[in-house]
Formats: C-alpha cells, structure tokens, sequence
C-alpha cells in the first residue's frame, strides 16, 4: 500500500500534534497502582482519559470505581451497521513505581519530548499504547468517511494491571453484560524492533508472593550469639538458592508439571526470528552475558520458558559502616513466570511447598501471594482475527512481513478469554528500547503514530472480515 | 570477705547515686560511630567523659582528637609509688547505631530509668563499663585513704570500635610512650549472668564487608528480560548460600586453616558452666531453636568457633506491592568472626577468594572490606593478672567461685596486648540480658556498682601483687 492510498495515516498526520499534547498530558499523572499513595492519581488518570474518550466520540463512556478495585474506565462506541464485528479493546492505565528517580535522565512524570521520543513513565506501557486508541478510531472515521466506527467497539482500560490485575476479573463477571465480544484487542505489548512489526501469539502468566523469615525476637549481637542462633538472612539465601539448580532450571518439584513444550516448528520459528542476541544483552539488557536455563535459546527463555525472579531482597543493617547482628527478619519478593499449561494455582502450591521443606530450625516461614495469579495465554496463529492484526500492522509499517513472536510480559489476557469467550490479538507497538518498568521509560512518537495507524487499519480489516469470517477460524485459548 | 570487712562496697554505695545521675547523662549523648551524621556527638560524649575523668581527680586528661580518627580519651593518674604497677585500662565511648526505634520499649538516648535498670543505647556496652571506672577508683581512694591510687593509672577509651576500630592501631603507635603497663584491664566484656561472675579468657576477632554485585544498567523488566539475563539478587543469594555446608560448617577453602581447636580440658570445662541452654534460647536469644555447626555445643558456637554471619541484605525493590523487575543490583554486609589462631588477612583473602569463585557471569562483584579487621585474642588462664581478677570479681559478688568464660564478641585487645607487650585480663560486667547491640540495652544498676567495686577491689589486689609478682606468670597472647 502506498501513502497515496492510505488515508489513514493522512488522518494520523492531520491528528498527530493535537494528539501528543493529550498524552503528554496523561503521562505527567502518577498514576502509580502499586503505592497506596497515589490512589488519588489513579482516579484523576481515569477520570482524564473517559474525558478524552468523549472528546473523540466515544458517546457512552465511564469511570467503574465502586468496590476495593482502582478504577477503571468501560467506553462504549455502536457501530450502528447490523451484525457489525464486536471489538473489545484492553489495556491499563496505571503505571509501574517511578523509584530510584536519580537514575532517570529526564523526570518520571514531566512527559519531556526530547529528538521525537516522549520520555516518561506510562510513555509506553500502557498509555502511549492506550492513546493510540484514541487517534486511530479518528482516522478510522475521517478515512473510511464514516460518523461512527466500522465496528462495535468496546473500551475497558483497568488501573491495576501493574499490581497484578487483583480485582480484574470480578471486574469483568460484573459488567460481562457491557462486554459482547466477538474478538478481544489487548494494547499492551509489543513489536520485535521499531522496523520489525511482529503480533504476539504468546504472553506468560504470573504469581507473586513476599517471603518473611522470622528468626530472634530482637536484633542479637553477634558476638555474643552468633554461631548458634538461626540468622533469618543466611536461612533466606540458603532458601532462595535452592529455587534453581545448578542449570539455572527451576528446582521447585512439580513446577513443569503441565508446561507445554514447544514444538519443533515453534523452537524454528524462533530461531528465524532477526535476533543479535549480543546486541540485545549490551543494548536494551544493559547487560554482560546472556544468562538462563540451559539448552534453551535467549528468545526461547524470555517467552517460551517460565521463571523464577527475586525481584526484592532486604533484612538487617543496611546503613553506613558495620552493624554486628543477627537480625529479626529478612523478606524477598518473588515473582515466577509461567507458560502455556502451567496453572496458577498449582503453582502456588508447590512453591509453597517447596519453600516450606526448605526452611530449617530457628525461624518461621510467612508466605503471602498477591492475588490469585494470572494464568498464561497461547494465541491460535491460524485465526482469521490474527491474520487481520498482521495485515493491520503490515499497511502501517509498509511491509508484508509481520512476524509471530511470544511476550515475556503477564497481563489478564487469558482471563479476558476466558471470560468474554472471545479469541485475542494483540495490537501494540513497545520495544525492548523502550525501558519499560525501569527508569528512562519512554517512547519513540513515530512509532506510537504508526500504532495509531495500525488501529485504524484493523478497524477496517475486521470490519471487511465480518462475523462470519471471523468465527471460520480457531480461538485464543488460556492456560 | 563479710560487708563491714569491704570498706570498698560502703565506698560504692556512697557515691553510688551522684555518680548514676553523671552515667545517665552520658548515655544521652548518641555517640554512634558508625554513622557520620554523628561525629559531633562522638566528640561531645569524648569531651563529657574527659570532664568527668578530671572532675573524679585524674590530673591528666586529653582528649585526642586529631588525624581521621573519632575522638578517644587519653587520662593518667599517676601513683607516687615506686614501682607501682602500671595499669592500662581500655574501653569504648561510642556506641551502636540504634535503628529500628519503634522496637526500643524506652527512647535510646533518654536514659531511663525504670525498677532499678538503667535502659539506653551505650548503658551496658561500652558506656556502663566504662563509668565503673570513675565510681571505682573513687572507692578505691576512699577505702584505702590514698589520695592517689595505689597503681599507675592510665585509661584509654577510644570512639570507633563499634565501627571495628580502624585507626585503633594508629592510635595506640603515637601515643605508645603514654600507655606504659604491667597489665592492661579490658572493661567492654561481661560475666556468664547476673549471679554468677566469671572473667573470659578468649575473645573472637572479627573482619567485615560489603558484597555488592552488579547486574544489568537499568531495572529491566522481569517479562520482557526475565529467564535470559543474569538476577543480581538471585546471584547474591547462591553465592551466599554457598558460605556454608549443609552442617552449618563454613564452607569457605582455607578458613579453618589455623583455628587453635579447644582443649579437651576447654571443652570439658565449658560444659561445666551452669548453663540452662532452652531458657537461653528462648529468654536472651529471643529465639526458638539452638541453631549452628554441628559437633559444637551453643556455648563452644559462641566463644569457641569461629562464624560467618549476613548482618544485613538489600537489593530491588522493596516498597509495597510487587514490582516485576530485574534489579540493578543486590548488596550484602558481612561479619566473620574469628578464634585464636585465625589471621584476618588470611580469611579475608579466603573469602575474597571463595565468593569470586562463585560469582557467575552476567553480574560484577565487588568486595569492599572495613579496615584490616581484629585479630582474635586467647588468654593466659594461669596469669597471676588473670587470678588478681578473679579475687576481684569474687570479693564484689560475695563468692568464691569465679568461672573462666569465652566471650563470642570482638575487640582490639589482640592490638593492645601486642603493641603493649602486656598481658590483658577482662572487668566488665555486662550480661546475655542487657541486649547489646539490640534494642532496649539495658543495665541492671546493682551490677554495674558491682562493677564499680570489683575495680576497686582489682587496683588493691594488684598493688598487693606488685610488679614483680605480676610477671611471674605467663602472658596473653595475640592471635
């Protein structure tokens, strides 16, 4: 396709700038899911994004902030054609913690616009991916001449996916009413590279718990007890270590109980994939060596392969200079990754387990999971909604090469499928250059406008599709 | 020896509520020589104790306070005698950090005073000790008359051995023609229990780290990243984990090279301390299980093994909720302790040695070690000094039974004794339930005049003994 010949991206050119302004805008909310503190943000972030929503037509739109869940926002747009394809759009616009602000080169929440990159948390994920939303049922419109979409198309954006989705899915049991879905768009990953569009066909699912080892009842010196009294940090790391073995596969007992493998022609595929694995590890990795289970490739190991990730450590002294204890407690957080088949649940269980046979003498074992858990999601690659994203993609990146590829990321996309009984593509357009929940997060505006693009290219090839030739295909499926 | 016989006890309990109200205010002062936001009062409770020195009769007195040293006291009272016996008396003014506040029953710096039991950071360690000694010699001028004390006294009371004494060696090189001794008196050890009185003959040294290993550049996401870049924390906790073997024995090559391993006489004589190791465990330790190296019984783990103990762990994030990240980095803080024969610059060598050896790739470690450590020191159980003590201690306690203990903690005396050429023997009076180096330290105000007396009684015993019965014996020993 050419630009002559693609009307909609004359309609996110004309939209661009007026645009931006509104996502800047949205950006400098902290809007921070994971600290009590910024409850009060996370309501104004969904009050400004249902405002923006109306602006660009959305004509039924609100903000669902009764119960203990952060709220979310649910916008509503009728096609008005009979039979129109119904569109359930996902994301979230809440945003990971901005901790450790002196390492971040421009302030978390300033939206500064540097050489065409916006800088700042939720740059990307998810309201850059969110707002493409906004501008791509625009140009849909303007394109296609048309006063209302294409298709029947449902927003609900969530304000607690950073802190695990918690009340998301009594969300969806209570408003399954306002979500008829004939196919579920989720905008909250991303592409192989800025000029490699690829769709996801694969994102893993999470389980998070804190660990909390209670030794001495109070600090103890350690000369005068040291040696013969539990130390709940030497037990911690002892307890910690034994989550991997020596080939850095996870050594908890029945954890690949029900992962199901990939096959021989999704491990090709993989390794098909335009990958320079010694770039990626000293460029967006920031890293030295590439690290992880034996006998599987990088790409293989951020989506292919569950995990296990202590993402905090902290007990004891942590000041300046010396502090000769033994101390009361220690606690990690950790979080585990899992792959298609794995249950949550089961999971859960046999970390527990696991963790509890590892405990010795002396110290008491506290575990406590946050939430239920997501569970993982494979995408049914033969889908005509996934051949459509492809296309959608394709027309806006002016290529006809759009790859499959697996997201590292949890997001409740398999809860969504599961309960809207829907098959889910996923349309979003983040890098790994993007730094997401680190500091630096940001987000190259050519590429956001590319997303946009994609939206309302999709809007078209799904509505062309129809139902019909919609449910010719297979289904997302969870688990 | 009956209390009309004690002219030292009347002695005591003349001064005993004038010279409470002076420790009191000292403990006030929050001398923590491990924080630099309190140098000023370092100083402060230098110059407060140089004042009281003076004001008790010691007609020299300096506080030394030049170089980069925290300001010790230097004070010497001579005896007028011929040949009076020269005694070096040693001890600390600073005192441990005293965080986690909201654990302490009364504030640390107040010096409350409640049932007879004085509570504050410094009460027992190393402030109370210390204070004995200007009560003590008080009481000894008073019981015998002198206006000078029957030996040459000098007092040595440095300001950074909670932060491992780092320039202590320095100290006692300069001033090395001000410290003449027969004998040096450590006050900054303690007795078995409140009732039972015993001197120690050996003490642990020590040396201390900081492990930090260093990750990727950024946080990186834990879905994007997670399972192909190398965890610092995940790092930190197999590489601690590998300090010690599945019988809690340390596991680092060559540290138990030159341990000097207890007598069956030592062991057979630690096992006859009156020691009720389940109210121990479970009354001072504030613990619930007996837990070290097998083979060892809980009073050999504390005095006569050595240790390697995690004072204190941090890495990623530790805010509340979950954060999905790969952290930056992860940090540790190390104490080893050490027994006679074990030389600090060995074990940090073997340690430097045994964790780069488990440091893996993808992460950079770095070791940063406090100073050269302490040596440990072992006591000459025969020493005329070590048997002038224990008539000391027996006549303040009423009893004749003073037992020989190990203390588990760490101080220069190693340093003193070698630099000196002087046998060290131990006052001090601190006990398991003081909580040292814990929250709500405390000392039982009956004890410390205990302490007081038993000073007085040790400077008459030596006097008596004279110089010439003092070498006779042996001598303590270094390392």
């Amino acid at each position: 396709m050419t630009a002559a010949s693609n009307p909609e991206r004359q309609a996110v050119r004309d939209g661009a700038q007026q645009w931006l302004e509104v996502l800047r805008d949205w950006v400098r909310i902290p809007s921070v899911s994971a600290d009590p503190g910024h409850r009060a943000d996370v309501a104004r972030s969904a009050g400004y994004l249902a405002e923006q929503l109306s602006a660009v037509g959305f004509p039924q739109v609100r903000v669902l902030d009764s119960g203990p869940a952060l709220p979310a926002v649910l916008a509503h747009w009728p096609s008005g054609e009979p039979d129109a394809v119904r569109v359930v759009v996902y994301g979230h616009h809440d945003v990971q913690p901005a901790d450790g602000e002196d390492r971040w080169s421009h302030p978390p929440f300033e939206a500064t616009l540097v050489d065409g990159v916006l800088h700042g948390r939720g740059a990307s994920d998810d309201k850059g991916n969110i707002a493409m939303h906004l501008l791509g049922v625009r140009a849909h419109l303007q394109a296609t001449g048309r006063s209302a979409p294409a298709v029947d198309l449902t927003l609900l954006v969530e304000g607690e996916e950073e802190s695990g989705s918690p009340h998301f899915a009594e969300l969806l049991a209570r408003h399954r009413d306002e979500l008829p879905a004939d196919v579920v768009v989720v905008s909250d990953t991303g592409i192989f590279g800025p000029d490699t569009p690829s769709v996801c066909v694969g994102m893993r699912g999470l389980v998070a718990c804190e660990v909390h080892l209670h030794g001495p009842d109070v600090d103890l010196h350690s000369g005068t007890f040291g040696g013969a009294v539990a130390n709940p940090v030497t037990e911690l790391v002892r307890m910690l270590a034994g989550l991997h073995d020596a080939d850095r596969r996870i050594a908890v007992p029945g954890f690949y109980d029900d992962v199901v493998e990939p096959t021989p022609q999704e491990r090709a595929d993989t390794d098909a994939l335009p990958f320079d694995e010694a770039e990626w590890i000293t460029g967006p990795a920031g890293s030295r060596a590439a690290v992880g289970e034996a006998g599987w490739s990088t790409l293989e190991r951020v989506g292919a392969r569950p995990t296990a990730e202590i993402n905090g450590i902290w007990g004891g002294y942590t000041g300046p200079g010396t502090k000769t204890i033994i101390p009361t407690d220690a606690y990690a957080k950790l979080t585990f990754r899992l792959v298609g088949g794995q249950r949550p649940d089961h999971i859960r269980e046999c970390v527990q387990r696991h963790l509890q046979s590892l405990a010795g003498p002396g110290v008491t074992l506290d575990i406590s999971w946050e939430s239920e858990g997501v569970a993982p999601l494979k995408v049914d690659t033969t889908h005509p909604a996934t051949a459509a994203t492809r296309r959608a993609l394709g027309a806006a990146f002016d290529t006809g090469t759009v790859l499959l590829t697996r997201e590292g990321g949890s997001g409740p996309e398999a809860e969504i499928a599961g309960r809207l009984q829907a098959p889910v593509v996923f349309l979003g357009v983040m890098t790994d250059e993007d730094r997401i929940h680190a500091p630096d997060e940001r987000a190259p505006v050519e590429l956001l406008l590319k997303g946009c693009e994609a939206v309302a290219h999709l809007w078209r090839e799904l509505a062309a599709l129809g139902r019909a030739g919609l449910t010719a295909g297979g289904a997302a499926v969870a688990g």
